[in-house]
């Protein structure tokens, strides 16, 4: 549908390349409460793969009593159809869930630390310097088995219990990624509260090097996530993380954390004429079936206005 | 809310002043099926007022077959308890319609034109340059009676017949707003089709003295109005509209054509430090209020997010 109305800086070949990080699979159906079948998650890497995204976090080596709804795991990556130039990174909290992913034959894997003390204590059951000890070692074991590692860091904007995070604790701990060996680091505005000014001041004191490595994984709790991705595209970020349809969380409830969909950041950046390689029909087709699969309606703007 | 997150650019000097237009009592209910009571429009726009906008579009003097919703207009609008600094702006489709509206008091009226000529012969039952014409005429009188203008100009990013609409097109016709008279041109993005390049390239062809006088009119039917308004604000546009709770049109439909919510829009203003003076909490309860006369949930993810 963009297609009908193309914008004239589609030509300019300045325009930057953007990687999009789909965290669907992973990130997205991981807080939904409705199990969904192992096949079913299988089908939906594969209809996004199709679909033309080329980063797919596939699923998490987590405890299955951590995450219900991400038992299947292995199962789930072993049946995958791998495509050419399509990485499946799998989310890893420790040793041994890179034992298991190493044994599911991943090449690329997430670890995943708090820049809040609060979060980490509240959800990741440590502290955050322990949190960020953990997954530097398990960055370093990932490293020395051949592998691909990304960062995540939670709460880079907002904290419940803390408030404004400081952008220098966010500094501090994305740059320990980069130093112990993370290909990339997203930044997570996990609980949605970013707003343009406080993006800008962030991803502003990253090197510009460093900021062609950062993600930013945004949350549209507050309906901010596609101004605060221009703000960060305006900066010099060139990766993106976003879900199928918006899945994650629940978007109509008051503990809102739901991702930014991938059609709505396609939707953009296709009409500001930089190029996804996303089909958007074959993608708003797969986030359509999978809100079916899971009982409600799907909160992206893009799936909504174009599905129905 | 906002204010557990202070934006560090909040104290600089730099920042814009923005002036919000809030038209859910018109453009958003005008689209709502749900008949709201005469009392029930007075106090939206009375607590509009409190929550601290200080310009509310109150109403429409358009034919009552047009829009029924809009048929106790004069009622509505003699009932409006007046607040210093307040101003209610009236749409006026015709020189029927500006004498009912000085018959009623108002002292700033809406004028709407198209900026094609499909949009003008499927929804105005006009051609462009009649429609034009016409808003030229009722634009004199008004002036002529003393009265502050506004000017819409509906279709300015793409048309569901033409498709994507020239951007000379849209600045033909609100450079003719602006040489009649009007105070200030509202564009309108009114199928939600606008992306940051064309905003950006439509509001880089305005002089600056022009681009401080128009306003832009986002709708968020693809997720986009944010983005675009932070991309408007980037390029100099100071004036916003958007819609108590985004109401109007059904945000859920196929033919969602809802407006931006203000919710959203002053959290991301407030969020980079430029002061709204709206009271969000108050603002929220409103839509709240409001929601629930009209029986569903609000399509504002603040609204969502803060009033679960």
């Amino acid at each position: 549908m963009s297609s009908a109305f193309p914008d004239p800086h589609a030509a300019a070949s300045t325009l930057p390349e953007v990687t999009i990080c789909e965290v669907g699979p992973r990130d997205g159906l991981q807080a939904e409460g409705q199990i969904i079948a192992a096949e079913d998650k299988v089908a939906f890497i594969e209809r996004l793969g199709a679909a033309g995204l080329r980063t797919i976090e596939a699923t998490s080596f987590v405890a299955p009593t951590w995450v219900p709804q991400l038992a299947d795991s292995a199962e789930v990556f072993a049946k995958v159809r791998r495509l050419e130039g399509v990485r499946l990174p799998v989310l890893v909290p420790n040793e041994l869930g890179l034992e298991r992913a190493l044994d599911a034959g991943a090449e690329t894997i997430a670890v995943f630390v708090s820049a809040t003390e609060s979060f980490a204590r509240n959800n990741l059951n440590t502290g955050w310097r322990e949190a960020l000890a953990d997954a530097e070692a398990v960055t370093s074991s990932a490293l020395a088995a051949g592998l691909r590692v990304r960062g995540y860091v939670s709460m880079c904007f907002g904290d419940p219990w803390e408030g404004r995070v400081p952008v220098d604790d966010v500094l501090t701990v994305a740059r320990r990624l980069f130093e112990v060996g993370c290909s990339e680091v997203s930044l997570g505005d996990t609980i949605g509260v970013a707003t343009a000014g406080h993006v800008r001041e962030l991803v502003g004191r990253f090197t510009p090097v460093e900021r062609s490595r950062i993600a930013l994984h945004a949350h549209d709790t507050y309906g901010q996530a596609l101004a605060n991705v221009l703000t960060a595209l305006d900066g010099g970020v060139r990766i993106f993380d976003s879900s199928a349809g918006g899945l994650g969380g629940c978007p109509f409830a008051g503990s809102a954390t739901g991702n930014l969909a991938t059609e709505d950041l396609v939707w953009m950046l296709e009409g500001m004429g930089i190029h996804t390689g996303v089909d958007l029909h074959s993608l708003i087709a797969t986030s359509a079936w999978m809100a079916q699969l899971l009982d409600r309606s799907s909160p992206s703007a893009v799936v909504r206005a174009l599905s129905a």
